[in-house]
């Protein structure tokens, strides 16, 4: 349960909260396999990727810069030094049409900004690569209800606390709204804050996170972004 | 000339203002003409390199992961379709390489950045890769003489503007530290703050601007960082 009449701060998550971006990196990983289809099924070929993904982290972050150089690592593994000049244009090809790939706004998204933006100040804490997030809240227009756009290298409590002392609000004022437990809702809970989740049809696979592990406190789970509407 | 008097926060550029950084890139674009020996002389691959640089800006920012993306798209063009997996690796390994390189910091940079904490608000503003720059900070030490980290997508007057807004001060309580003309300076000085130019040893190209441009008016020009210390 939460308390709703100390919220000051809305925080939402933006990939997979405002607008769909898994489905975009899950139909780039299809693309990824047909390339490798010369020297690799696809179980295999996404498998590779997974891994060289979790272990780039710690060297190239997140965002679609890190997971053009992670394709390019997991076909030079696949290919086993055979990967050819035009294959490798390819996947360089791959991550620019995904930098470029038009925002898709959910259902309700701009709606629910628009009304909030009248009761409280609206923020969107997002993770990844600094230039790819600022272009895609800029490119989807909802720039005009925010009061502030933080992109943290990690989403943990650390990063957390530093933009509420940055705000300069209490945990119990601040909300954060979004699709991944590990980086939306655990941590927010954990300083004492409210978080509402919103599961999305996609999540990465490395954002899963374990929903039996959410304390009952501060928190709500939501089907669809419009309901914080008839709620807040 | 410059007030000191009013000023509060004092904030520096980071790279090639307090560690060694574009010396990097120069020693990977070596490297990088090496690998292309087969395809192209050295100053016909520099040049494609740096054209490649600047037509990626808008796609890929700034940052040693845009930079790998840069050698790469110049490599597939110098080679005409040639390219190697090996190469292909090679050219891959340069970025993490620069990514891994350990952070060698400017003769007094330490000493200025604790000297002036004991009197003024410390900030470290920088442009490009959020992880990247995150991480240099952390790993060169300075981080504990810091108020503020700002990443900037770009370094110009709305960025500064902002960054003002946030430490809630005016431009006049604001001095910037860099060595960069074209980011550090001039959008500094439009909104009316004060400057110190430190030029380095070496500017990136896109860096360089036109001194003679930089007005007089809140604006120093200094040899060393450590010279701070004398004047402030």
């Amino acid at each position: 349960m939460m308390n709703f009449k100390n919220i000051k701060v809305i925080s939402f998550d933006a990939d997979d909260t405002l607008w769909q971006n898994e489905n975009l990196f899950r139909r780039t990983e299809c693309d990824f396999c047909k390339i490798m289809l010369p020297y690799s099924k696809k179980e295999k070929a996404i498998k590779v990727l997974w891994n060289m993904e979790v272990k780039n982290i710690p060297l190239y972050g997140y965002g679609i810069k890190a997971f053009t150089l992670d394709m390019l690592d997991a076909a030079l593994k696949l290919s086993k030094g055979k990967l050819t000049a035009e294959e490798t244009k390819q996947i360089i090809n791959l991550g620019k049409k995904l930098i470029k790939s038009p925002i898709v706004l959910f259902e309700g998204a701009e709606r629910t900004l628009k009304k909030l933006n009248k009761k409280y100040k609206i923020v969107v804490t997002t993770k990844g690569d600094l230039l790819e997030q600022e272009n895609k809240i800029y490119r989807s227009g909802l720039d005009r209800y925010l009061h502030h756009i933080e992109v943290m290298s990690e989403k943990n409590k650390a990063s957390y606390a530093r933009l509420l002392k940055e705000l300069n609000i209490k945990p119990q004022e601040f909300l954060m709204v979004g699709n991944s437990v590990k980086s939306d809702i655990l941590p927010v809970l954990e300083i004492g804050a409210n978080a509402v989740f919103i599961p999305s049809k996609f999540t990465w696979f490395y954002e899963d996170g374990d929903e039996s592990k959410i304390p009952a406190k501060n928190f709500l789970k939501l089907k669809e972004i419009s309901e914080l509407i008839k709620i807040l």
